[in-house]
């Protein structure tokens, strides 16, 4: 049993982190953290925890008496209080931007903020860097976009099938947070898709980074607001300037089946099979499909997460299983909610 | 570890029974039966189930080895399975209605279907059979409507507070099953709301033969379709001739806390709360609230559930639970999605 | 040609005045008011508007230079603009609630404000005031349920056939305005049904107020947030402690189509169907329907009506066509968008 | 006032064309056809339409008396009835796939039928063949995807700015037409994407037809279901392997304002402004912005459309204007609904 301490509890991904470490069997949650619900119980303000006897505490990072800190905090946030967590004894996984760069200037410029303490951090997304994070105090939880771009494009950037990717993403709602504002106002979503940052999102250099740590690919990035409320459907559009024409569905079928055939939470489809957000919605699986080629030579890979889950929570109680030793699906074993 | 088999596995009832039933310590499904889909993998069908292992199979009802048997089936054709599993020597929940009217005539009056096989069943409903269903052979499992509606109101109807109840419900399009219809094409229902059987839906004589046990109300019903997935929410206006001026919120709220105090799923809300379908999306919980009483003397109650889960196949398992001594919210006990 | 202003035109109901007057043959926009967005062209606020000119401008109430004037501003603000308008020489029509009010104390009651300038005013509904409409130089135009309310049961009122009228009222997002919040934040509406102020919405003594004009009907008004943007679908639960058992669907039926049988925005559809928000979004049309009684002597009529046009903007512009004589439904006779 | 008669009146398109065309005041409807529904009024299937006294008919082809017929007909329906309507003395404009493609073998392959009857017929986009259109007996109204798509990008392949086009567009369910099936089942649309034909949608090779008039450039083509009633928002990301370092966002634009600056019905948007699908819903409007190139020289272009209308049916009416020579924009020059 390990103790666990939620600073930012009071966002969706705070909720969605006590969703699931209620019902988990190695953890006990000694503190949840929201400055602006000091007292308040935590169904006040998540009204599906009902039933959870969690109070929300305005909990000092100086003095947090835990194994392990989330923190579901903004970013710019995070790195005030991630250096004094760490020293006062905690591993931490951190849910902002903060720590995600492996070279602080692309998140100086890409943020516009200063990074005020800049520590190595293990990039955790289980798939890629699974040892490093089981020896890790310091977790940096990928962002949502990245999650769904990188795991279904980092075969072709690996086994340097093409030298350009386009990620056209579509994500819910939830991706903007609990605060409303009017980019989020019912009327101005419902029947309504809104691009939105269209070259420039910050998701952006994250995906570079990942993908050009295999081979040297031209990465573009364009989200869209879609009238969902979770999950991000990724629809990436590949290419190379030379032709591989040997290359078919079958093979990139296998590509894709050798690199997840061990993963738990990465499901690849079968030829003529279309990821969709239902198949996956509130659970931590996230699934792989598409396998086309056209007759330009553009590659077809589709992605589809729960961007709550997958694309953050959950992911951050899949590397929590890790860096604790428990079975890595411990607590984040269910099935999505479909229909 | 009990053998559990499931006949009409392929709707959305009986792959919420799966979704649960997978997860479940005590449990082992043994056969998930769907005519049209035999030799398909469920996830083929309920594609967030993938994962599972499970094949869909033709099961013959006079040879299933089951501890107990789920019947996911239509009204009409459960009748014609559930003495030849009894009979076989498995228990029986029948999600269908086939069951649940103590006076047949009432069930052939409103299915439009003679009976072919009237059997002793309990209603199950735990809040008020809890004792009957730890001993039956033969679960009648309620509507989805009936469960809300009778939670929502049930009280009134034993403290004998009011004479007359009007129940406006509003339903997720789930609840009309897992085929196509005019009725649910996407552009029929989306931004829309879709009043239906305004006067005479069947599940009416339902809620109203449960009232009637504790006191003669007379009860009113209409649903409406709502651009919903999945959910019930029962909005109920009740009176009686006689006002009592001595009733107020704070009387009402007290009513419902004593009734449900002990109850696992039913979560009755503070003064001010006010139920809604997100609270409880996918889990078993209901959630009741409201309390008010106007000028006019009107009291309203609100009451949401997941239609599917403690509506259909939630409240299935929580009768199975029952039924076999296992901790009642085992497998069920998980939180709702919100957002 | 008549000169019209719109004070408060940034907002939705704002928005549907220009819409619907730009096209209007008989009247020319001299001026849109919004404090806020002060010479920002009216496509930037109303993106549908893209090809209008029309720029907000900060109008001045003394100085309008308008045969007519709508003002689309919030409760509390009308009354501080209304006199000057009328003194100024302008014709008034105020899509607020300030001056629908017989009794000047209701409104202090149920809006929570002095009055500071009472007036007499005529409530802008057609179907019921229209030979005093077309002399009046103030129109109160009517709220939004109220307007879905009073044509659904008004003729039961009339022909004293009931003596208690439930409404229970399912509005789309769009009736709580352009301005976001908690409330209308998308991940809170969607897939969910929120129902508020469950007996003490201050368009209930409105709805009393008209319907109690015909006979003595006790009203009890419950209002539900829906997952839609546009319209309002009522339905209405009535009855009486004295049944008549001579009544019947027919005869209902021939009651509602003599009270509407001339009016050009009333459809009184036919026995067994139902009304439905799509038929009527965008358009000026209220539907109404139902027609039922049910054992108990429920009676239930449902209406529809698209909350911004008939149940605001496009009704304040039918009592502008009678004010001014032109042709009842110029301007606002198009169809409604199904699907 | 010319005489029209439209075939397949029954589908959605067909709707959208009765819906404009009875509020235009030069044309009457001389005959509604639809097989299905003799006998039928209009209203009957399009609820929105109630108040029209039209009346379905099964029109015989041979026999028709109108000035110009509309075939809003099944592809492969369409071929069968042309030359009849043709030689009987009608103008056809042509709402399926039969007549659009220049070269007749790439319709046999895309559709997969022998096509009985190919004729010149003028693509009736006014956008390029505005001089065409005008001398047209027979037009072939482009296809939805392509009409959002062509008008996004034309322009790039007209200056030879990019040799490489992807189009991911996401599109409303009205798209699908009336008819229900499970992949309009409102469960599997709500919150949800769905991609499908990921590759080979038959709306590539008209894109690619048009685009290639200007110069050869490569189009790939991925739609997705979105949970959106109405609508086609259009993302395409165009590049050249010969990078033009002097082009950037303000003369992207200047090119597509220069284009499109006498188009009544597209609206080029300023630099920062988002098209969407709120803006142009019921409408004939086009909405094209984007402009800008990011760091790997990918253009972003973008175009929001209304699939039934500037997509359809009210395309077909602005060639209908054209053929005639009413005004351009007669009986379609709404504005549309936002919210």
């Amino acid at each position: 049993m390990i103790k666990i301490a939620i600073i930012g509890a009071s966002g969706y991904t705070g909720g969605e982190l006590i969703r699931f470490l209620e019902n988990h069997p190695h953890v006990e949650i000694v503190g949840v953290s929201s400055r602006q619900h000091v007292g308040k119980p935590v169904y006040k303000v998540h009204p599906n925890l009902r039933g959870s006897n969690l109070i929300f505490e305005d909990l000092n990072p100086n003095s947090i008496d835990a194994d392990l800190v989330f923190t579901a905090t903004p970013h710019g946030t995070s790195m005030k209080m991630v250096p004094a967590l760490l020293k006062n004894g905690s591993k931490v996984i951190d849910l902002s931007g903060d720590y995600r760069f492996k070279d602080v200037s692309t998140y100086e410029k890409w943020y516009g903020l200063d990074h005020e303490s800049p520590l190595n951090a293990v990039y955790g997304l289980p798939e890629i860097y699974r040892e490093d994070i089981k020896k890790a105090d310091l977790i940096a939880n990928p962002g949502c976009f990245p999650t769904g771009a990188i795991l279904a494009t980092m075969p072709l950037s690996k086994e340097k099938i093409v030298d350009r990717i386009i990620i056209d993403s579509k994500t819910g709602v939830s991706g903007g947070g609990i605060s409303p504002s009017e980019s989020f106002h019912f009327p101005n979503i419902s029947d309504n898709i809104n691009p939105y940052k269209i070259i420039n999102h910050r998701h952006m250099p994250e995906i570079q980074q990942e993908l050009n740590e295999f081979s040297k690919v031209k990465v573009s990035f364009t989200p869209h607001l879609v009238p969902v409320i979770r999950g991000i459907l990724t629809t990436s559009h590949s290419f190379s300037n030379e032709i591989d024409t040997n290359l078919n569905s079958g093979k990139l079928l296998k590509i894709y089946e050798k690199q997840y055939k061990d993963e738990p939470f990465v499901k690849v489809l079968e030829l003529g099979e279309i990821p969709r957000l239902s198949s996956v919605r509130g659970s931590n699986f996230a699934h792989i499909g598409g396998f086309e080629i056209d007759e330009t030579g553009r590659i077809v890979i589709i992605s589809a997460i729960d961007n709550l889950v997958k694309g953050a929570s959950g992911q951050a109680i899949h590397n929590m299983n890790l860096m604790f030793k428990f079975k890595e699906d411990e607590g984040i074993d269910n099935y999505g909610l479909h229909p």
